[in-house]
């Protein structure tokens, strides 16, 4: 599997991509036409959401086509060179990528070797579950199921820091709640970080370190340079 | 119907219930047992949670009951003099009143003038459905329907103010997100402000006023002193 997940698209301060689009180049290679799946956009249309990206990639050569433009989503995937999946809100991700039947076919192209870039929603999409998703639910997906390409939930724009003068849950106290009700791992990528995962294992980058929330109430710090410590447990699920 | 909905438990930097628990027995009157309903507890155990309660409610004489002490939680609710559905994980909240089989109970012992009091989780789930809760979806409830007690959703813990130097979006841009894909009006309630239901009608108070997000992009406000401007056209619906 070829698939690189980061935590976000924008980093506070910066332009759209600023942080990302050498290295999602770099990812792609010589494949330079990609699908977009543009489901998590709400606010904004789907045509619009397209160029954005494509203008953000331009410069190295990469030609986005959204999934929308195409007669029909599944074929768009089963003909895709590499697919990426935006930002937005996952639920309504999760809820178009059931309505439109590519959910399934998503995962076994990218079991197949089809490249898989994600951000934020469409990072979190890769987890086994949304359960872990930052976003408010504002429709119901046919079901929280999402594509499983990696062994563990995933929580893009990770932060300790919270609302100042409010009394509302922190995410950790979130994130502490997931894992006293499940089994799963948590992977918090704070803004500015990826993972990557290809045939030599997981590798985080962009950012000093990461944490995991582990069953039923560890957090565990992981430095850039120790990653591996943490990764090497899930060769053989990224191996497939 | 008789329905007390407040934003939240603690005001930051206060005790708990140190702002609501005057309000609570107000509310109450004569009504001094209460049936608590603590499934939206998951760091918790809710013998702990309804202690918490009991103690912070002791002064007015009231006494909380947990639901999970009756043999049958439908019973308990057939029989309530009053019920309250405390704070916590909205999610696990629905998923729990869903497993239990007392969410019509709920509603129509509602109906018929049994007093409900929630906080945050527990107001969310007076409006249509979940879908305006700030919760993590830690778990995946049967549905996203709710009691629809009140023919709007709720926002508890409302603000506008987000974590500083942070990508992630904001309150408002979620809710705007909500808005643009859905019918139901949603009621924000800052911290500290709650909503009162009876035969007069709807009535705000423990602020300064409220927002309410309209389908599909607007964004009005309202002052204490005007909140009937906005409630009034819920009269038929509230006297039911």
């Amino acid at each position: 599997m070829n698939i690189l997940l980061l935590s976000n698209s924008t980093n506070h301060g910066e332009t759209y991509m600023n942080h990302a689009k050498e290295k999602i180049a770099q990812f792609l290679g010589n494949r330079k036409r990609v699908l977009f799946i543009p489901y998590a956009g709400v606010s904004i249309s789907y045509d619009a959401y397209t160029e954005t990206v494509q203008a953000a990639l331009a410069e190295h050569g990469i030609e986005i086509q959204g999934i929308h433009q195409f007669d029909s989503a599944q074929t768009a995937i089963k003909q895709a060179e590499a697919i990426a999946v935006g930002g937005g809100n996952t639920f309504r991700l999760v809820q178009q990528l059931y309505e439109q039947g590519v959910l399934d076919l998503i995962r076994t192209r990218v079991h197949d070797g089809c490249p898989f870039v994600g951000w934020s929603a469409g990072s979190n999409v890769a987890g086994p579950t949304l359960c872990t998703t930052n976003d408010m639910p504002i429709v119901e997906p046919r079901s929280f199921d999402c594509l499983n390409l990696v062994p563990f939930q995933i929580n893009p724009h990770y932060t300790e820091d919270t609302i100042p003068n409010h009394g509302g849950e922190s995410r950790k106290a979130r994130l502490e709640e997931y894992i006293c009700l499940n089994t799963n791992d948590v992977v918090c990528l704070p803004e500015g970080s990826w993972l990557e995962v290809n045939e030599s294992g997981i590798a985080f980058d962009g950012g000093e370190g990461f944490k995991v929330y582990q069953h039923p109430d560890q957090v565990l710090d992981f430095e850039k340079h120790a990653a591996s410590q943490y990764f090497n447990r899930f060769k053989k699920f990224t191996s497939n």
